[in-house]
């Protein structure tokens, strides 16, 4: 297997030392720079820039600059996306959105996973796992999702929180950990 | 009413739709956009790009780069005003800062509420409530402050604070959501 | 003493008005600024720029755009030094990361320290205390940690976690304020 192969399988890999990563990520990036650079009126520009790094798209989404995440393809959105500034989204596994799902400045999507065992995390090897948010979501500012995670149907995760696990339809998460505060009568 | 006014009235408004707040908030992230890129000696007209931004202002202010917002004439900032990196200010309501307050980095400020009921949400219906800061606060890095909160004077918030209900003068507050940690004696 | 003394030894000090302490953060935030703006794809240019920020450093070591400093010459990293988008640093005092240090993104290290009484703050006097973080350590994402802490080595920090206090070596830390939650058998 390559290495881009053990990454979308969730296994062990080596991102730094392998080319065809490397530059793909570099590639990614670039894009991104661009996307960031570009004066906040240039709509259309905008919106083909974004078209060229995210995988998979639908009519309606927008991404308010900046915006930073590692390969793109792995990046799937649903109808109807909207995040604020600063999104961060390691997308070493898929991080899926579903429809209508809104997120709030400042947010991070961390499908990036590190062995604990130091004598393996010093080789430079890691893993990824998917994130899987649902549809009808509202992320507030400030929110963390970790590796792995898959949030359900009509939740709303409050700002600041850090999403460890997953999340049930129907209700709303808040703190570090994340919990359930409240159930959602949709 | 327009949306304009039903966003500055605290009711449900559509952001998305509406020809003003869009090329108003197009006209604001172009200019933080330039101040953003003016390299860090440009003083002088950093700190007027920033009058243009900003509300209402005194004396004595400083925000580094980046820094983003909505719409900027929802800022109000008192005197000796000093902002650290990475500052979001979501103005769709009233943001007010008292004289000497103090912001550390990756802080935000979040008047935007969406409903908690998806089928309203997902209109692109949303609301949004003040902020408003006292005197004499010193906020901590990585703070999330959200919708409809007031801070009193003399406080000081913990890095990493999540602030989602009103604090009392004199004190300091830390964790997620906020607690009073400890009371000051001025 | 001069004010840079004062920083550097830990006393009250006013950064503003010190003309020394003021170019020398400009002269900073513009090379950081510098580096942000490379292209991605710019590795020479972007190592080579990191080498004239960075205090001390070794052969192998990466920071993702966009990072940002306040001196620079204060911050140390060990060899195979890695940190994700948004590294922000306040390295008023040291801010020392030994050997295979691997950052998330959105971390903030933030050794400057403002008095809790409101009559001295406001007077623009301020303090730092060094940040040391040890060998082998991994910081998740959305990680931050204050001033006077000193990280063993071995330790995971999960993503999220505001740390305040002093870390021991082979475990891992999380939440806000940062807990042990398990030991690491290395």
């Amino acid at each position: 297997m390559t290495e881009k192969e053990k990454m979308l399988n969730g296994e062990l890999y080596t991102p730094d030392n392998d080319e065809t990563l490397f530059n793909e990520r570099i590639k990614c990036k670039t894009l991104c720079h661009k996307y960031n650079n570009l004066l906040p009126d240039k709509l259309d520009e905008r919106k083909e820039l974004l078209k060229q790094i995210i995988g998979k798209f639908q009519n309606k989404f927008w991404i308010e600059q900046p915006f930073y995440c590692d390969y793109g393809y792995n990046i799937e959105i649903g109808e109807n996306f909207y995040s604020n500034h600063n999104l961060v989204i390691l997308d070493c596994a898929k991080v899926k959105f579903g429809d209508n799902v809104f997120i709030g400045p400042n947010c991070g999507f961390y499908t990036a996973e590190h062995p604990l065992d130091a004598k393996t995390r010093n080789k430079g090897l890691e893993y990824a796992k998917p994130i899987i948010i649902g549809n009808n979501v509202w992320i507030g500012g400030g929110v963390t999702i970790v590796a792995g995670v898959t949030v359900g149907n009509n939740v709303v995760i409050a700002a600041g929180a850090v999403v460890t696990k997953d999340v049930p339809d129907n209700c709303v998460i808040a703190g570090v950990p994340a919990k359930k505060i409240k159930d959602i009568d949709n």
